[in-house]
């Protein structure tokens, strides 16, 4: 048995077009537990209705996915060789403003809520607004909620001032679910060597996105760009707080990729990303294990890999979900 | 006939609990039109029913209301001895983030919005807000939107860094449709000398309003204490740039105060107003006639009466929404 195969492997965000052949891509890809975004720019009602089909695709599927309350969820999804389901979100709009929905929605299996996506929403800026205010008062009511009920807060597409402020107020750690380092590439999503030491030096937590757009050689890509920006953000954060967020969007077409870079998806362009490509060697769900075989070719201890490809994201949902 | 029988006279702020009751009191009161909030923390589908209530109390009380969408309808209001009805927003959640509603709402009567009510949303931040990010990148887009379709924008509520970004970024002009100077009281609600010679020098307009709780001496305030606020404003802004804005909410009681002064309806308080009786002389609606009454004692002369109870509010709504 191959260490992909052995390990828990959590991929800290996927966006894919959801059904049964991504999760068939899931378990081909070695997958014991998927943060699937089910919130972009939805309200309230529309959030609800997905995570509605979430339900129904868990029934319908039982074969395949299994829906993750918890992280002994995780394990025993891996031990039944199916893929645990964390529901999670890329936008608080799915809240609708009110804060008892949080508990509610906690109760349904939502994991993961990143404060905003992108621009300024009622809890905080995102990462392509003009002017980042920082949290709101509102959002600091959320974040403490979200604390309460055990709702990991994500930061990966909130505005620079708007995150250091979550990470300041938060009473459990935070996370960057999927990010890379700025000083590779220089973007607006990307995180600068302080901000990504800053999150860890306060007990959170880095998922290394592999998005194309955001790495040194965009679209041409390969897995080694991959690997020296998990070693970049490794030498900054150590190697207990550093894990994997792909942000596959797999199945989806261009339609897909204009939503997600429209404020609310419908009004101005947010960022032009061009070829959206993944990098050669991981470019779908299933080339999964060729990550963890990157690893090991480059030399890595066990202990790191598995560290990497999933125990860290399963120590830092404990600390936030409890045991 | 007295004069003020015989003037156009606008209310640009009432919140009354609307019904029956509360269109009599606005006849007895001898207004010609009313702003009418109907959305203040409100979603798309609630505000949207408030919508449909009006729709319907329009019909059902045709002999005392009448919808409007023009000044001229305001003038056919007098004309025919009705009240006519301005649909008002204190936010603008009831647009749910949709610039496409900005159209559809103007088309049913939609006539003026406050950007943001208290605290911050998509657009900007709030009066209370403890930090002011200013007016978002949506929020440009949106009061573009506004400008573009006629929807005068009100900054009442809204903070102050955000409100001179939306005095900037407006192409046309835009209120304080109901507020009083901090010269007088200092208060977060209260506008600053500057604030208030900022948004006239910029072909704004200012409401004064009669909450007691932003009036110097409070419950307490007399008729007098109002005309001092209203000349304050009056020396600062010129003759033709003020108007009133009452801020009634006739009819309701403790639970809607409570409602109205947490965030998003339900989340911490966010000040505290003690009694908020209103001046002796203009405790309800009908009182309205003192008003005037009392510009008169006063010795104001019949224009600048004129100007301030009703025909600058005329002229100010027929630049944005267009003869």
């Amino acid at each position: 048995m191959s260490l992909h195969q052995d390990a828990i492997v959590v991929d800290g965000l996927i966006m894919a077009d959801f059904g049964r052949e991504a999760f068939q891509a899931m378990k081909d890809g070695g997958l014991s537990a998927v943060n699937c975004t089910c919130c972009l720019w939805e309200d309230f009602p529309t959030t609800m209705k997905a995570v509605a089909q979430w339900k129904a695709w868990l029934a319908e599927h039982a074969d395949l996915i299994l829906q993750v309350h918890t992280t002994a969820d995780i394990r025993r999804a891996k031990a039944e060789g199916k893929v645990g389901i964390i529901l999670g979100w890329q936008n608080t709009t799915g809240f609708g403003d009110y804060l008892p929905f949080v508990r509610l929605y906690k109760d349904l299996g939502l994991g993961v809520v990143q404060l905003t996506y992108n621009t300024a929403n009622t809890v905080g800026s995102g990462c392509y607004e003009t002017h980042d205010g920082g949290l709101t008062d509102f959002g600091r009511e959320l974040v403490h909620e979200m604390n309460r009920v055990g709702i990991l807060v994500d930061l990966s597409h909130v505005g620079g001032k708007t995150a250091d402020d979550a990470i300041r107020w938060s009473r459990k750690p935070v996370a960057y679910s999927h990010c890379l380092p700025s000083a590779l590439k220089a973007h607006p999503r990307n995180k600068s060597d302080e901000q990504l030491r800053f999150i860890a030096d306060k007990g959170g937590f880095v998922g290394v996105t592999l998005f194309p757009p955001f790495l040194k050689n965009g679209p041409r890509s390969t897995l080694d760009d991959v690997l020296e920006a998990i070693e970049h953000v490794l030498n900054l954060c150590g190697e207990r707080q550093v894990g994997i967020g792909t942000d596959f969007t797999q199945g989806h077409g261009d339609a897909f990729i204009a939503y997600a870079n429209r404020d609310k998806g419908h009004a101005r362009s947010l960022t032009r990303f061009g070829d959206v490509t993944m990098p050669e060697g991981m470019r779908r769900i299933e080339d999964w294990p060729n990550l963890t075989a990157a690893m090991e070719r480059r030399g890595w201890k066990e202990e790191r890999i598995r560290r990497v490809i999933g125990e860290n994201w399963m120590r830092v949902l404990e600390e936030v979900w409890g045991a």
